[in-house]
């Protein structure tokens, strides 16, 4: 027996209804961008080894797939300084850098304003773990050139008309923003080299409790006195959190503007978290990400990140993103079936192709919409049971000089 | 000024327009193949290198892109046995490989014949030029497990619907035998070591004409007599070829078989071209191409390769395939444009954000099929043209107060 033959590790194949299920959810989520005015564009799969290494990608450049310089032989491997300068290209690990870098190519052709959609794989060669790939679907919509509030309007609001045509129901859009959180160290007198890493003990809040984030901020070195009744503030915090003078870590200009986004989004759930920190450190301004009561993770996220989609152009674009995490999303739909009612023809293997070809022809030309031949297997209740796996609904027998209007159609199952 | 950011070498970007074009054409295809009974499925864009350099792929295994292992060193360079031997994945090069690898892995949860649709980029590290990219999409479909002219007839009839429905007309499909061109060598008395050499040659017939042929098989040492009459009736070949005595060349069953396979298929247009080779080696019986009358290439080909699929498998797996090239189709198409007659929302800076998006809702809900949000611009004409370049047909302006009913709709252009 062969040994068997699998995927590469941490990447899958689709099968027939996996493939299927993914398909037409991803076409719920192009038809609702589109319809809000999201345009789509797609880039290479690669991009220059230099881009994915500047910096912009945070701890996901470490996790690039590089592609080999054509061309090398054993000399250049001897002489070569470092491991990644064999690489001239890397498989994209996230679609803000190449858009940034699909931004500077196209400038010019583009609307001052360009909302643009991105659906396509990504690649991180993590580790793999159950629900985690190395190959996975993300799906972006950025909304580029705009300063004001109604980029991030628009971004949750296509993203919530999404998450309802798909029929998740019970959302809610956590919110925050980066300009809140830096007030909040400040005023905690964090100093700014320990921001990130501070950051990163605050967005545990919900995990370790208001003791251990406190313990671990000790361990920083960070000892303003009240911190645990601050970080306690935070645990429960709501939009009533801003309402009296109690929250004198509040940057109130930013959570004004927070406010304002709700008010703008009547038919979203948001939520104010100033424990919302999301990973990436090229947030400016607000930040949001998707909660769902059936999951402990996040569907999506995004937010405001001016300093960026303008790097390889070397000029300033205002820039705020949503990302959904397709993954995660499709296991949780259950979308209405648009099945459409397959039909098989099970013939004889004596009845000729030529027939069987005039009758499947003639069957799609009078209104079906998808027949299939099929042998007539010796285990016919087998066959029948993978007919109806395959969303085949109906069969018809072929014995040979049938015409279309002769065959008794039946039902599978 | 910067200096200009393009995408890597050899790749394209897909701006908004060519993306919607792309896709429209992709899902004209897709639902084709999908009502006559073919399954989608989708693998990794990547498989193992041993995989991609099995000798299954031919020239292209020569222009894989190869992934480095992560976790390398300089002391593993400096150690290394070959380059490739630092890669343990490369990115496909055709969508074949992957095929007889997942057929590999799935063979179980597989009907008894599967018929598989594949539309998916491949990539090959070829010179970049024109109409040649190094990033493209190709769409496969394959008949596995049926040894019998069915998945031949089965793949040049969906095919063929395809091309109608995608209003290419006129177009030909030229077919020929495996084993009519190795008959035709062996009764030329060509050596079988040259069975390959020679046949890159006979493919050149038409371009280089019967005298351009004779010269490079001399070269070849195959010095046959009458060969440049043999040649010069290749060239004039048809069905009529087959009818007398005079072809003492021609395999008679094979041929009796492409017969069969043209009265099989009376919707399409087949012509008998005994001098059609097709790169790859891996075919055993019946090849086939798209000829088009307004394009000197062709539009996609396949055939019977009956050895190749179960090579991973390690068991014997009749197979036909049929891949379409898309990136030729794409440019040749001209669909009747699904427009959906977008309306743009122009609106003065001043207006709220809260009534632009209550807006936006309620003409969605009221039947518009894609709204956008403008801001007017200084230069209005400017704005009308790049609207109707993304597909917007009709714009309102709102200058703040209005109610959906009170819009005043205006044709752009």
């Amino acid at each position: 027996m062969p040994t068997p033959v699998n995927p590469p590790r941490g990447m899958r194949d689709h099968l027939p209804a996996d493939k299927r299920r993914r398909e037409g959810v991803l076409s719920v989520i192009r038809g609702v961008y589109r319809s809000y005015g999201f345009d789509e564009i797609e880039t290479p799969v690669v991009e220059e080894s230099s881009r994915l290494h500047s910096g912009l990608g945070g701890d996901n450049e470490k996790q690039v797939f590089a592609v080999l310089r054509r061309g090398l032989d054993l000399d250049d491997l001897r002489s070569a300084e470092s491991v990644l300068g064999l690489a001239d290209l890397g498989l994209r690990f996230d679609l803000t850098v190449p858009l940034a870098r699909f931004y500077a190519s196209h400038r010019a052709e583009l609307p001052t304003v360009f909302r643009s959609v991105q659906i396509a794989p990504v690649w991180r060669a993590e580790r793999p773990q159950k629900g985690r790939y190395r190959q996975f679907v993300q799906c972006d919509i950025d909304v580029l050139g705009e300063a004001g509030p109604l980029a991030e309007i628009e971004l949750i609001q296509a993203t919530t008309a999404v998450l309802e045509a798909l029929g998740l129901t019970g959302t809610t859009i956590r919110v925050n923003d980066r300009r809140i959180l830096l007030a909040m160290l400040a005023h905690w007198s964090v100093p700014e080299a320990l921001t990130d890493q501070a950051l990163i003990v605050v967005d545990k809040l919900d995990k370790v409790g208001v003791d251990g984030v406190v313990a671990e901020l000790v361990d920083l070195g960070v000892t303003t006195p009240g911190l645990d009744d601050a970080l306690a503030q935070l645990a429960d915090a709501s939009w009533a959190t801003g309402e009296g003078d109690d929250a004198p870590w509040l940057d109130r200009a930013a959570f004004a503007d927070l406010v304002a986004l709700r008010d703008a989004l009547p038919g979203a759930t948001l939520r104010f978290d100033p424990t919302l920190v999301r990973g990436m450190g090229y947030y400016t301004g607000t930040i949001f990400e998707i909660a769902h009561p059936d999951v402990p993770y996040s569907l999506g996220g995004g937010g405001r990140y001016d300093g960026m989609i303008g790097r390889f152009l070397g000029s300033e674009v205002p820039a705020a993103g949503f990302s959904l995490g397709f993954e995660r999303l499709v296991d949780l739909v259950t979308l209405a079936t648009d099945d459409d009612e397959g039909l098989a023809l099970v013939y004889d293997k004596k009845v000729e192709p030529v027939e069987l070809l005039a009758l499947q022809r003639e069957l799609l030309a009078g209104g079906e919409r998808r027949v299939r031949l099929e042998k007539k297997a010796k285990n016919f209740t087998n066959q029948l049971d993978g007919l109806a796996a395959a969303g085949f609904t109906r069969f018809v027998t072929v014995r040979g000089g049938e015409s279309a209007a002769d065959l008794e159609v039946r039902t599978i199952g």
